[in-house]
């Protein structure tokens, strides 16, 4: 399999590293070739040839099997009369690749309980796997600017068609059916046209084509309140591009443990996309305490996913949580105690693969 | 004064008689005239002439000095093929009288830090001002549908123009100067052009007209996050009308006990609305256990804001503080332990006025 690895800001090249490790040993362990090239991305991006995704990346990744994510951005770049942005880089790579759905599960791990914000008895068994569209809704609507000076306005437009919907909520009624059989999915019809129109069309979707999943619908600030005081209610839940940014960066702090959290952006066929949900943490960069665990759980979701090596991402899912109960931890999940680098960590879960 | 009581749906004329017997308490002990007039909003305006906001309400609102509103809504108006909701009347009213900013104080009653589904360390003391503007953005922007059968799309546009941000973000600054000073603005300026637009006409006014206020800006993503995280750290939040959906819903279940949260509906002049933040709870109306001490609350909020009256809104708030303190408590908030009803508490309430 041929990866392409896209390292970016801040901590990024330092947390990739450790999951291209974790994906070196899992391929001699289980006898697969897996290649690596690493490409440019974000900032970086921006100060080598003033393109936040240059064309190059876009091919390799094109003709890649998965590509690997570290993280964008960074105060450098941050300037808001600057003429691009890392994050322009991001959005461009989703809506060139189709990424369509981005599935973030939101999951405890029972050594790091105690990191939730929340009480045990609220966090406890929550398992909730988010699928937000991507490469629709109100962040790639028409916008501009119209008048000027005092009565200037800017606008930019929601928009969401019938294939758009019908194809996430497919997706994530598949995935409902993989777990539970429970889907949730989450919109603004009482104010919103597009969320009227992802309402009636999630629900012939679901009465046509997938009776057996147990469905129902909540209102986005009526989420926002259960992901807070009922989080372990909800098993799939799907929702559109603005809204899903909101919730799953919410639902993303429930664990308490924001540098254990992967995510996956995938489209239809073509290469997905893999990253941890946080950001590049340039505080942190270059100082080797940066926690890979998000990345290489990341990595472990992109050989379930992209190249269905079940037993591989298993393999590596296994060695985190033993690098947990073995009460292995970077600065951020430590509370305090003893912690270890970030070459460490990664080693810790190579030693643990099998 | 002369007020107009909007009852609503649900517990709405419940929690609003116990508001007005309060009420009519600090009228006899201050020595004020207070008269009421009741109209029809929401679902039993639907029921009884066909019009969620008939004009006698909207006539009789404007006229008056200021507005309590129960709730609207229920079941019985939620489907979806229906010509018109309650939630539109909620919506023309803001519109109609020129609402545009909403004020929702989110802070902990100390007598009930252990109902908040967060931790005690990291919610005590936290004690955040909202201000969501609440007559622009997508909630109002163009919509409609184009296409048909499986090609339809749907839109809804978000616009904000130069005013409509100058005159929510001066509100807030002034909001920040009567408390710690501090103003946080969250916008989503790395995806959409309003959001730019809000950021750069926020700095603008805030560098010009209140350099004493220390502010910056979160992104709503973001801010979804550190609102569970580090609740402590905010003052007075600004934001739009979608972003201020979503976040101060989350934000109301911080204290976890939604039923003691108020709020104030403000526009340039006219009268204020005010309201608890809680909904219409269908499945508890008419049973007479209702909590009242929002909607007690927003009355207090009411005499504070739409009639300078001080002393009388801080001698309500110290009597709610004394019936906690006091260890009354209605159903929602006893956590299991004995309870009393929605009379009993507001004349407990009306007993330690003074
Ligand atoms: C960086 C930003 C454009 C991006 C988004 O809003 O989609 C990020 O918040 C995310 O969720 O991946
Ligand atoms: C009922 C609904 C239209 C309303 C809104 O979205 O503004 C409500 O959620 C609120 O926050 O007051």
């Amino acid at each position: 399999a041929n990866f392409v690895l896209l390292p970016g800001d801040g901590i990024g090249p330092e947390i990739v590293q450790q999951a291209r490790l974790v994906l070196e040993s899992v391929a001699k362990l289980f006898g697969h070739e897996f290649s690596f090239a690493s490409h440019m991305i974000g900032g970086i991006a921006i100060d080598t040839c003033g393109d936040p995704l240059p064309p190059e990346t876009i091919e390799a990744c094109r003709a890649a099997d998965a590509i690997l994510l570290g993280a964008v951005g960074g105060p450098k770049w941050d300037d808001p009369s600057a003429k691009t942005r890392p994050e322009a880089g991001l959005l461009k790579i989703r809506k060139e690749l189709g990424l369509f759905a981005n599935l973030r599960p939101i999951k405890l791990f029972k050594e790091l309980v105690d990191a939730s914000p929340l009480k045990r008895e609220i966090i406890e068994g929550t398992d909730i796997l988010f699928l937000r569209e991507l490469t629709g809704g109100i962040y790639f609507g028409p916008s501009g600017r119209t008048g000027s000076g005092d009565t200037e306005s800017a606008f930019q437009s929601m928009v969401y068609s019938v294939p758009e919907v019908e194809r996430i909520v497919r997706l994530a009624a598949k995935a409902a059916q993989g777990r539970s059989g429970r889907l949730t999915s989450v919109d603004k019809a009482n104010v919103l046209e597009p969320s009227r129109l992802w309402r009636q069309v999630a629900a012939r979707v679901m009465a046509e084509e997938f009776p057996d999943v147990q469905y129902d619908v909540v209102l986005v600030d009526s989420m926002a309140m259960h992901l807070i005081n009922r989080p372990k209610d909800f098993d799939v839940v799907v929702t559109g591009n603005m809204f899903g940014d909101i919730l799953t960066d919410e639902a993303s702090m429930l664990p308490g443990s924001l540098g254990m959290l992967p995510s996956a952006s995938l489209g239809d066929g073509g290469p997905g996309l893999y990253e941890p949900i946080h950001g590049s943490a340039p505080d942190i960069a270059g100082k080797s305490i940066a926690n890979p665990l998000a990345t290489i759980l990341a990595a472990a979701m992109m050989l379930r996913h992209s190249l269905d090596m079940q037993p591989e991402a298993d393999a590596i899912e296994a060695a985190v949580g033993r690098v947990l109960a073995d009460g292995l931890r970077t600065m951020d999940i430590a509370r305090g105690a003893d912690s270890i680098g970030t070459e460490a960590m990664g080693a810790a879960v190579i030693e643990r693969l099998s």
